[in-house]
């Protein structure tokens, strides 16, 4: 009789081995970090004693699930924004709250909140890709989990790196300091191929296999990501990745729901292992990932929930359970990813995907103890059918839920037993993630109360034109602009700087606080003489309630006006914005930047298209500074209006949008 | 200061009504069997005083979940096969299961199991399809829930009726009985269309409309469904049950996957209540239903798990989220049925689309207190943030559980207090469903265990052939059909009574156990003289294994035989059968039926095209039912082969599937 540490005895094993052998009553032993036997209950009461021995009856015994795919600390974001598109999402929410909120103590409190939801869920391993990866790391080990721990790359400012290269140096240091750790296994994590550039994604793969560490990467995961990249780089994703070197690594490709079967074809060559998140690709609505075809091709498909801010749990039976009836919806097959085949991706097949199935995924005799026991004795488990020997499948996988899971060891140590965590204090966590969400629900009340703070917390923002003075009348009836301006224009005091044709399409947000100002979307279309679209400009204007001033026949605005590009959608800042009503105006405007004087004026001869205005516009604009300067140029307005034969009683103090507006 | 029964207090009361109320510290006041206040803590406190304060901090209190689609007896079916065809499942598996099993009792037993599981998960009402109704409702209102109970009425014979007109009588009394009840609402439920004829559709139409009562019926729910309907009827589905009046009664139409534009407009004009069964209908590869569409036509969209032999359990929190992602990645729009709506659609869009919003569906007074209270102070809940006032909604939605479910009550009374269900026996019930769960084994397995059991089991079968006398003879050479047996045609003692030919694809299924016997699928095609085809027929062929004894040149076969019209796919037959192996003979067969000297003798002359052999066959075949009668046929066999010019050294004793399987 050899004496061992444990033994798990009476319950259904399911080795999840290659030959998928089933003990009805089944065993395994444990001595220290390994499985040293696994077997009918009987053969291993004959051979072994033990210092522990644990009773399973009506449960099942089986390997750890296998998480594929995770951002752990992203726990402390869950719930924060749902039901957005993912710009919204992503630019407006996660990222300017990561980028204020995340740092190592904001890494360690989310992944063992992380760790303990997963242990409760029966996971014993995960692949992680977040920032200060070291803590990441150091909260899965001192929890007792097992992970690969991903260090983010990418090309912008992280919380982590204010550049790509400070991040790469982060993560050598961080694999030299965590190579050959019992539960860690270090990985460079480059975000994605659309966040990194070609020199990025070769210095990871360098990286990966200079160590010879997985490679952690988002791919495919949108079908715009696939679009970009093929007028960005003549190419779809995978090929771009390909030629850079990425699949030489051992690379786990995360979601890769817009593959082709070349592709698919190219990751089987490469022994690319890929993590499916079918949660996620639902709810950010990015698609449903070809993993049949995977399968059939012989790819190792693991199971990831992704992030808990897009899931919003770490829930693994939901996720094996959506993986295999989501694969049957989409090829309207019911035979396809069958129960037995979902939990192998769920246990030795992500394993694999993870380059870990030497040591894990599976109850083998000298893998180490990664080991979960699920309760079966349960109402929604019950009736058991015996007739079909994978009816225990189906039931893990379409009836059981992660609340039966009833003991969890890593390693051949208990983490949860009973459904008691032994390695986290719950409440401390809770508490503590609480303290934190309100600090992150103050910092973004305050962004979202102030228009111009949402606006600069998704960047490239630039302040512009404080004063300015203007003046602009309405002609009642349609004039050509050229003729209207002929006279002035003549006048040998007038040297025009520049002349400009567009047609401007604007949209204007407008929200039930009037002081909180309003933001506009313009498409500026500048135009050839023959009204030929010849560059396109998208720009978005926030300006604040404006304080205005007669002066002279002219009018003196004070307002704060931001310019940014508009490099998004008018969707996405409609979303983002959520004004209370929004207002088009479309126009035609020619535009003469003169010098009169020796003064600088914008002189605009607009025609509104939409809302319909007949007649035709005059502005004319100019920048100021000071009271003095204002003092200086209005009489100058008046002297060129009066070059214009523009009338007093053709004076408007309507804006735009006010016509639109009424 | 009132006095009421229960005040559930400091909890986020969600009230699900018109405006969506939400009272951060809430509570509801409940008096009998109705909710007499909902509001803020405070303000109930200062009105009223009760016998029992339930504090609920942290928690939710709502009303409880729909359950708008199921099948509750089947819980004692649940896993009983899974990951099949639908075809298989319900015509292998269900309904033989149903038809030996099913009875007043089951479904009393499988009602209390389901009521207690659903419970648990918050479910408070459910429409429910099956047979003996009025035992379902008898269980559920033992259990104290709400159900609106549909009796099933079909064109086959059911458990509970041998005709339609017996269910039709049947519906009638129990109707009678149960109209008025607090908690059950009778209803009539025509299963589907397909299962339906116009006849049974009107008569169940005119039922419910006398009565004034709910017709449930499932529609649409796979796109063959559509197919045969528009072939059959000449019109999809919902315009035919529209013309036969069914849409004329308080109509609540399950899974309805497969409708246009315009038939969603038919169900906003008839008011029809619409059940979604998102897993069930990923789950048999049924497809996806289009609910934003409805949801924007201003349907009323209810969630139903369907039945637990489809799902595989009754959990509507699981049902809810993937409703709530299905429809974005469905739409590739992830701003589509946020969690709000799709928490509305599982309480008060749900009692509407069930025509029950005028007491139940949510909090408010006057309505019965039908109410969950949710624990959110659980790690896979955490952190709680408040910035977006939805956020509470994604919570329920998305991150939690049912487990997370606290108390619930039904009609003011608890159902599970602490999660402690109150008024069923859980374990007793456990016990009883296993117990029957090992007699369906038995029969199943025994089923299973034996080829023409499992035949019988889908129905249509006729014995037939029990002995033969039988010749085959093989020349090497290619011969015309009619060339040869031009000699034997022109003896004067042969008489021609048919001339047919043939082309004939034969796949067998082959077992592991020899002695089990075999299955033929035969597609026989009937060729006119120039080949072409005029008629198809299929036929299943179930052989048990042969004995066979000679008999002067000929020899007598004794076997089993049992054919039946094989009125579905080949492939439905290979998922039913599972054979360990198949083959495949394609041949043309030109035959003779004659009669020489007065007795009936078939002549085939056939070509073995799959697999390759070359050559003719001669085969000479009469049944028998004696062996006196053999012993006289015998030489007239010989004879025949004499007039075909046929030797001994031509006779081969392998059938044709024996070519293909070597």
């Amino acid at each position: 009789m050899e004496r061992v540490d444990k033994i798990l005895s009476g319950g259904i094993v399911l080795t999840m081995n290659a030959a998928m052998d089933v003990f009805l009553n089944g065993a395994v032993a444990i001595k220290g970090e390994h499985i040293v036997a696994v077997g009918a209950a009987e053969s291993i009461a004959d051979r072994y004693t033990a210092d522990e021995l644990v009773l399973c009856e009506g449960q099942v015994i089986m390997p750890g699930l296998v998480n594929a795919h995770t951002h752990a600390p992203m726990t402390l974001l869950r719930g924060l924004a749902d039901d957005l598109r993912l710009d919204v999402w992503l630019i407006g929410y996660m990222m300017p709250t990561e980028q204020s909120f995340v740092n190592p103590h904001f890494c360690r409190l989310g992944t063992k909140i992380a760790c303990a939801e997963m242990i409760r869920s029966g996971v014993t391993m995960f692949a992680d890709m977040y920032y200060f990866e070291a803590d990441v790391a150091a909260a899965a080990a001192e929890v007792g989990m097992r992970a690969v721990c991903g260090q983010t790359v990418l090309k912008f400012p992280a919380p982590d790196a204010s550049s790509y290269e400070e991040s790469l140096q982060y993560t050598r240091q961080f694999i030299e300091q965590w190579k050959g750790h019992p539960l860690i296994v270090p990985a460079v994590a480059p975000h994605a191929p659309y966040t990194c550039t070609d020199e990025i994604l070769s210095a990871c793969a360098a990286l990966a296999r200079e160590y010879d560490v997985p490679l952690l990467i988002h791919v495919s995961e949108t079908r715009q990501e696939v679009e970009d990249s093929r007028k960005e780089f003549q190419m779809p994703v995978v090929p771009r990745i390909k030629k850079l070197g990425v699949l030489d690594a051992k690379t786990l490709a995360a979601h890769c729901v817009h593959v082709d079967s070349g592709e698919i074809r190219t990751f089987f060559n490469h022994r690319t292992g890929v993590a499916h998140c079918p949660t996620s690709n639902l709810k950010l609505a990015s698609g449903i990932a070809p993993i049949r075809e995977m399968l059939e091709r012989g790819l190792n498909v693991g199971i990831g929930t992704d992030g808990p801010a897009s899931n919003n749990d770490l829930d693994m039976f939901e996720e094996v359970r959506l993986a295999a009836i989501l694969a049957k919806g989409a090829t309207l097959d019911p035979t396809a990813v069958p129960a037995k085949q979902a939990l192998l991706m769920a246990t030795r097949m992500g394993a694999q995907a993870m380059y870990m199935e030497a040591i894990t995924g599976s109850l083998e005799v000298g893998k180490r103890a990664d080991i979960a026991v699920i309760n079966l004795n349960t109402l929604h488990n019950s009736p058991k059918f015996s007739r079909d020997e994978d009816a225990v499948y189906s039931q893990l996988v379409y009836a059981a839920k992660s609340t039966d899971v009833r003991h969890v060891m890593v390693n051949g140590v208990w983490l949860m037993y009973d459904q008691r965590l032994l390695t986290v204090d719950e409440a401390a966590l809770l508490a503590e993630a609480n303290a934190l969400a309100r600090e992150i629900d103050r910092f973004l009340i305050a962004r979202e109360g102030n228009l111009l703070n949402k606006l600069i917390a998704i960047g490239g923002v630039e302040r512009a034109e404080s004063f300015e003075i203007q003046v602009k009348s309405h002609l009642p009836e349609r004039v050509d602009a050229e003729t209207i301006v002929a006279p002035l224009l003549k006048d040998e005091r007038v040297r025009v700087v520049r002349k400009s044709y567009y047609r401007q399409y604007d949209t204007y947000f407008t929200f039930q606080d009037e002081t909180q100002g309003r933001v506009r979307y313009r498409e500026d279309d500048a135009l050839n003489a023959e009204g030929e679209v010849i560059n396109v400009r998208t720009r978005l204007t926030y300006t604040s309630p404006v304080k205005e001033r007669e002066f002279d026949r002219a009018v003196l605005l004070s307002r704060s006006r931001f310019i940014a590009p508009a490099t998004r959608p008018l969707r996405f800042y409609r979303e983002y914005f959520r004004p209370n009503a929004e207002y088009e105006v479309h126009k035609t405007r020619h535009r003469w930047h003169i010098l009169y004087k020796g003064v600088l004026f914008y002189l605009n001869v607009d025609e509104i298209l939409v809302p319909k205005v007949s007649g035709t516009f005059i502005e004319i604009k100019s920048q100021t500074w000071s009271m003095r300067d204002a003092e200086y140029k209005a009489p100058l307005v008046s002297e060129l209006l009066t070059l214009l034969g523009v009338t007093e009683e053709m004076r408007v103090h309507k804006e735009y949008v006010e016509f639109a507006a009424t």
